[in-house]
């Protein structure tokens, strides 16, 4: 059924998808595709108002969704990401996800089970902050179960993603990439900034120990994972203002590309009278 | 503990908070408070600013939440007002559930299951596009359960909202007064407004018939339920610029008396090294 597909997705200048072939370590963390910072701040508020006036056509319209899906390194920006790109957008219309350590009840399942749990239903913009990708990401890295039950999970992901997008949801996948450095940077202003103070996880100064393993993790959850349907798009990320930018503007580009209208009036429905 | 409770809820001038001898015919919907409608559009960007910095404290103090309750006859403004009020927001730190027909699993289990499910964890503001005083309203006017299990559960209700500000949410309960006379207004833009089309429900102009019914309804659950820790507001809602200004103006004034705080860094965190 034409429109029933989560497609077309429209990616930014600037941000990398991922086809075969790709290596993550070919993607310039530093990359601004020429902009300087209040260029793009400007241009960052023109793909808000885009995406705030298509939310409203696609919650009226109530027949597809979009599901963003953030993964990066600690420190890599998803939080930021979030709110300089979706600040401004009806909550009502958008409902965010940050998957944490799973419960144990959660543990009883299969990995998908809670992810699916909190898809975007019609209507909807869903963002997850963190996602089914850390089953192949923080799992692997950590040795939490045995290579051959990660390794069979690519294949799961993609059954998964194809069964969403065949329903009716576009999958917007963005891996933010910083380099080792930055990350180095962005750790040390949460330990001097008080005002930063509460993001500073004392792990994570462990998992920066694992660096090579999870940029290994991702070449291939985003290699594995890069479908026609459900593409992996790498935000060169080093530059925030950058990364919002083009982030937005493949939001703004896919909610267009999806074309959500306002629902027909039903029949007869103009010939009706509101009595006193 | 101080601080665990959600108090103090501070309402903003125009509203008026439900106390003993309530009676909902003695508000005026059409009140403006002696703004007009340039005032109020201005007055309410200052609120919503006060908003959006308090909803960051409050997400990264991570101890306490807020829980907004919105009622309203059909047309009242629900959506408009959550738009107008909490668009700005991060919505990572903001989850809006709106309530439709209870499902068969629902209706399974006791009446609050499905609302206790969707209050705010700590550190997010949750907004009740109608609630559980559904079950007190259009459960009574159409008599779907007998009048003894209605009645008795204004009492459920209230120790349920003691449960949640005992456990550190902040409750706000707005209904959203407007006159017979306006609903007609609204009901027709609906009808001829091709934009407005998605918001007609035909079976509104069958429950309009019951508006004094409604009324009835919502002013006992008023009364029944407007407790010192979790009153009822009432707000003038008439005017859509003022509605929308006063249940902003409250919104700000409880988040800033919560007084929201960054939290504490861990002892010794200034004294960490990151490595290369």
């Amino acid at each position: 059924m034409p429109g029933m597909s989560g497609l077309p997705v429209r990616a930014a200048a600037g941000i990398v998808t991922v086809t075969p072939g790709f290596r993550l370590a070919d993607v310039d963390p530093d990359a601004d595709g020429g902009f300087d910072k209040a260029e793009a701040k400007a241009a960052l508020d023109v793909e808000r108002a885009r995406i705030q006036a298509l939310q409203e056509r696609l919650y009226a319209e109530r027949r597809r969704s979009l599901l963003v899906v953030l993964q990066a390194i600690d420190t890599g920006g998803k939080d930021g990401t979030i709110r300089a790109v979706l600040q401004g957008v009806n909550p009502q219309g958008c409902a965010v996800t940050s998957f944490k350590v799973p419960s144990a009840e959660e543990l009883d399942h299969d990995f998908l089970w809670r992810y699916h749990a909190k898809v975007p239903g019609r209507g909807m913009i869903g963002v997850f902050n963190r996602s089914h990708y850390e089953d192949v990401l923080v799992v692997r890295v950590k040795g939490l179960v045995p290579e051959e039950v990660w390794r069979a999970r690519y294949d799961r992901i993609n059954d998964f993603e194809r069964l969403l997008t065949a329903s009716g949801t576009t999958i917007l996948k963005f891996f933010l990439h910083i380099s080792k450095a930055e990350q180095k940077a962005r750790l040390e202003a949460r330990i001097e900034d008080p005002e930063k103070h509460w993001k500073f996880d004392p792990a994570d100064l462990v998992e920066r120990k694992s660096w090579d393993a999870y940029q290994a993790a991702f070449g291939d959850a985003l290699t594995q994972c890069s479908t026609p349907d459900a593409p992996w798009h790498v935000v060169p990320a080093n530059r925030k203002w950058f990364r919002n930018l083009v982030v937005a503007r493949t939001v703004a580009d896919t909610l267009e590309a999806m074309d959500p209208r306002y629902p027909e009036a039903a029949k007869g429905i103009t010939d009706l009278k509101v009595p006193d």
